[in-house]
């Protein structure tokens, strides 16, 4: 359990050092915030001039403040904060936030800025939050250490966000629609306090149902998993990541200071941990607040009930693209709507009740369709009419909601004339929409979780100590190289068990013979020299030999063919192949990322891959399901299983594989990247053979 | 020039039968909207009982209503609605709005109703909106014959939609926006007036800057095509269909009554048009306001200016998501920032100006940039800041905005405070988002139609006389089956000019020897017999026979085989055929759609058609540049043109068999679906040749 953070989100008392007496000054804004709700803890202005701000007495230092005081919030320029911070740890406060800009992201100095700031931390046990951040809210008690106007409902979302801007916009955005928080934790240049850290005390708070996260990049992408993978289990966790595309990483390590790992582990290590990644800002709410009052749904089976077709088409649609149907409204439940709707309504899903419903209409449908066994999801659609009163309506939403397990997700189609309809259903956690559209994507993001949830939850893939001793003496011996070729990389697959080619170097034609009867034929050669690059091209490759004559005869032919063709290339044998049978090639890959480790790759070989792109990610360690689900999430996957009535080809060899590559590349650190591509899968029971392979070893 | 429809706007009387004097009835609401905006037109009630309502003298009959009257509003339950129009028709009103349903979304009674209506109005040369619709607005005219709540502002926007409720939904939406409109058009059931109609008629209007569109199901899809392919070279005409999945289809047809072509057909038919289709309801106005607002991109290269690093890293995103890029801002203006800007604000690209940033930093940025020849598009970012007035930032904007051609679009992160800031930019045609992530899509939309208005124009594929005479004769010989088979196929692709693999039938050996001396060997033997499906398995496919000898002796070895092993199956002949040199197989189709005819398909040949879909679709008729595109947006277009060292195949005879088997599609509207499968590509210069193929006729 992480330690230190109670005093961020209710201290008994806060010391503002740097709190200013001028109104046009953020100070003022944060001791206004900590004034003005209902925080019953104290306050201390520290300031060098004023006797009172606020009503409060200041303080000259700190050290002065009496009891209690266990939270600071540091507002002074750069150059003044580590004094600061010293006088705080003289004080025996051991929570501070560095509300000031001008470390990190400034550069150098601001770095060694940090680095000193982090010393007194550690040896005073002391807990910083930021610098470079707005500070933290409390819902629950009040607490506001930020200088964003307004302060949100209390409700069931945590919120952590790396950029204090977006914490003061989403506040402004969500503030007049009654959309519930439980905290606000702005973490900036996150210099002790991270993301996972946060996320780790929001998962322990009773109070907090769903975290709400805005993410630019992770320091500690392992010790982040390991967190969130825990909290995942008890509660969701909604991502929205900034630094997708190459552009959005530039903008964020140009303004944060840091270097992110590719965007494909961070997606891979959401996905693995239950995080319920968001494309945008509305989604993360909207996301977080469904699951902040809903169950998860039960099924994909929703029914929608409209006063207007069109909006129920576009809902349709939306719920089509993620994965949901329309019910099949019950027999029974038809005929009784029959009675109660105008005799034009359609009583079929979308039940539309025309222009004119008013509140008795959406009633009659909601309480009949919450008893429906054939219905998962209910979706209820107003569009605003000149003589019908939304909030009448939003009521028979809220009393069948209260009935009911199965998600209740409201649109109304407006804004002008919802404004009170909207307040009504969000204070009694309906969650509602503006467009027809969003119902989809939040249903969407929703049954992400449940399937998470479900999933068959199986260890690591851990093979024990298979051949780490040999390659790590391997890895020793090619310590000077940046990377190996096929020859080197093949040893070390097999130490991890990995099927390889039959195969091996031999010098003359005697000895390919040799070698060919001693693999088993037939046989490829390809010829071995350091000046030919295109083996192919230079007549260097004889394939499908049948026997020891064969091979040698075919030596020789290569070899006067060469030698006549490029005599200045040194020949210094061949390699001696066992031809590869019918089989289907896959890529299998490993790419150690900055931020999470080896990132596991694979994907349909041959020219495919980089035509169709068809590659998935895992980030290592990995469950069997996560290599499962990586295979079968890519069309090669759907091709290894048997497409279109071709005999299935051994799934389960390829699982193997990439495990043991896992391990491989968990083993040794020292191996920056390997491939082996193609593998050449056969059918099913028949195994996988690595064709060719390489390794590129760190720096 | 569409006729007629000038009266729907700019009527300069309007009879409204069917107003009530209660309030509580939605014709006295339309009656009330008449009246309340500065509609300087007269309006006559027509009411049974009352003598006034709203001070307006009321009339028993329409025929009574003295001049001017051009525009009648039918506000009866359906079954008084015939007899009403009547009325009009005698009374000479031209010109009809059919508020009330009933009709076709009934069933078939409501069928026969419009039936009857239209009977009236063809007679009487007048045109109907309607029924089922919620009627007009014009924003110029002040006229507004619905009973939506409010009117927005006057506007570059004409908006059209098929559904009354979207209608009002989006006036409740915008209302308080500022987003300024020029009509608003529903039109129901589209008895008479259609989609195309209205969007003809706003091509025309010099009000109307872009055209917006909400569409369930497309009636005349070759008259709508023929439409908007005209006005969007004038105008940029923004889409949002619905009804786009399966599910969303049933919900419309549900709703409407029609019957909808594919989504796929849709599509093809917006993108080949110039039509901008959007996502959803958001997208439609953010694009039609961008549109209505600005000058298209010029470039794609975009600078941010923010006040918060965050929220930039979104808006990148979103923007290299659509295409565009972050400019390098020129090394002259970093400089001028420099000075101008807090010594910490990052200088290039997002330029990030701190949170303390004001209006004054701004100016200083946009100042700089609209002059700056490495930016094409401005992104000015504000998150709402305690000390930073959003109205005076934003003014920066306007002001800048009007000194430039280069499109600035604004995002204000937040609600709460940005209001009046809004309606500031709003007002002065500046388009504002509240989400950094939304100007991707909308500048990606834009620089669509760019793309579209720049793209090379050229005349439709025709290539005259070619076979057509033949391919009717035959298909009147084939008028009773349902489809054709490869050997009837073949001469109907042959007669249009496109190669089939050489080959004809023989019936014993001997013939068969002279049929491949005469295509030329070496050729495949396959066997025709009604008895035998798998060809293959059966022993009856022989390959790569290279002399007359062997074709003989290849025929009995064949016939023999069989005979043994199916004794009672009945041996027709062979089919002779040249044996297939090397190449790429792709395939080549059209299915006849109902609403838009002959839609053309690529995609790639093999398992991959099914596996990764990779088929793109257009309709016929088809220019050059139409084709080309078709083939490059598919992975087997890229496939085709080399990939990866490969040799290029012949791209040109591909297009060449696509406009031929589109004009076949157009000549023979017998002809209900074609497909060529595969044809196989030959390298660049050697054609490619149909080696199976087949047809299915209408019913």
């Amino acid at each position: 359990m992480v330690k230190g953070l109670s005093a961020f989100f209710s201290p008994k008392g806060v010391a503002v050092i740097g709190a200013s007496s001028h109104a046009n000054k953020l100070s003022y804004g944060i001791l206004e915030n900590l004034t003005q709700y209902q925080f019953e803890g104290k306050v201390y202005p520290i300031n060098l001039k004023a006797k009172e701000i606020l009503g409060l007495r200041c303080y000259l230092d700190v050290r002065d403040v009496p009891e209690p005081v266990d939270l600071a919030v540091i507002v002074l320029p750069a150059r003044m904060t580590l004094e600061a911070l010293k006088a705080c740890a003289e004080r025996g406060i051991k929570a501070v936030i560095i509300i000031s800009g001008g470390f990190r992201e400034i550069g150098e100095s601001g770095v060694a800025l940090e680095e000193a700031c982090m010393k007194v931390a550690k040896e005073n046990d002391m807990r910083i939050i930021g610098p470079n951040c707005v500070g933290t809210m409390d819902l629950y008690s009040g607490l506001d250490t930020t200088f964003i106007k307004g302060m949100p409902e209390v409700g069931p979302i945590g919120f952590v966000s790396q950029s204090g801007a977006v914490c003061g916009g989403v506040v402004d955005l969500i503030i007049d629609k009654q959309i519930g928080f439980t905290h606000f934790a702005s973490l900036g240049n996150e210099m002790d306090v991270s993301e996972a850290d946060i996320i780790e005390y929001f998962g322990a708070d009773p109070h907090v149902k769903v975290i709400a996260a805005y993410i630019e990049s992770i320091q500690d992408g392992r010790h982040f998993m390991q967190v969130v993978r825990q909290v995942s289990e008890k509660k969701p966790i909604v991502l929205l990541k900034a630094g997708r595309t190459d552009a959005g990483a530039k903008a964020v390590s140009s303004h944060t200071g840091s270097l992110a790992g590719s965007y494909a582990a961070y997606q891979a290590a959401f996905e693995q941990t239950g995080v319920i990644e968001v494309d945008n800002i509305k989604e993360l709410f909207n996301v977080s607040w469904a699951l902040g009052c809903l169950e998860l749904p039960g099924g994909k089976r929703a029914a929608i009930i409209t006063n207007a077709g069109g909006p129920a088409a576009l809902a349709s649609d939306s719920l089509a693209a993620n994965g949901f149907e329309l019910a099949d409204i019950s027999q029974d439940v038809q005929q009784m709507l029959r009675e109660k709707l105008n005799p034009s309504a359609q009583v079929s899903n979308p039940i539309d009740m025309l222009g004119g419903a008013e509140a008795e209409e959406y009633d009659a449908c909601l309480q009949n369709l919450i008893h429906d066994e054939n219905v998962d999801i209910l979706l209820p659609i107003l569009v605003p009419q000149s003589l019908v009163d939304p909030v009448a309506v939003s009521q028979t939403f809220v009393k069948n909601a209260e009935l009911t397990c199965k998600p209740l997700l409201a649109c109304l189609m407006g804004e002008r004339s919802i404004g009170e309809a909207r307040a009504l259903l969000h204070q009694n956690h309906v969650p509602m929409y503006q467009f027809p559209e969003d119902a989809g994507a939040v249903l969407g993001a929703m049954q992400r979780y449940h399937d998470y949830l479900k999933r068959s939850k199986q260890k690591m893939v851990n093979l024990g100590d298979i051949g780490g001793k040999y390659v790590a003496d391997q890895l020793r011996d090619y310590k000077h190289l940046e990377s190996l070729g096929e020859a080197e990389t093949r040893p070390i697959l097999a130490a991890y068990g990995i099927t390889v080619i039959g195969g091996g170097f031999a010098k003359d034609a005697d000895e390919a013979a040799l070698k060919a009867e001693e693999i088993g034929l037939p046989v490829a050669l390809k010829i071995v020299s350091e000046n030919i690059l295109h083996k192919s091209d230079a007549g260097g490759i004889k394939l499908n030999l049948a026997s020891a004559e064969e091979v040698k005869c075919a030596y020789k032919t290569m070899f006067d063919g060469i030698q006549q063709s490029m005599p200045e290339a040194r020949l210094e044998g061949v390699l001696v192949e066992k031809m590869a049978p019918e089989g289907q090639e896959v890529i299998i890959g490993m790419r150690r990322d900055p931020t999470f480790g080896p990132l596991m790759m694979f994907g349909m070989g041959g020219i495919y891959v980089e035509l169709i792109k068809d590659v998935s990610f895992k980030v290592a360690p990995l469950e069997y399901s996560d290599i499962v689900s990586m295979i079968e999430s890519t069309y090669a996957g759907r091709l290894l299983k048997g497409f279109r009535g071709s005999k299935p080809a051994d799934m389960q060899a390829v699982v193997d594989v990439i495990g043991r590559l896992s391990q491989l590349a968990l083993d040794h650190p020292g191996i920056s990247e390997i491939e082996i591509n193609p593998l050449l899968v056969l059918d099913q029971g028949q195994g996988a053979v690595a064709l060719d392979s390489r390794v590129i070893l760190s720096a």
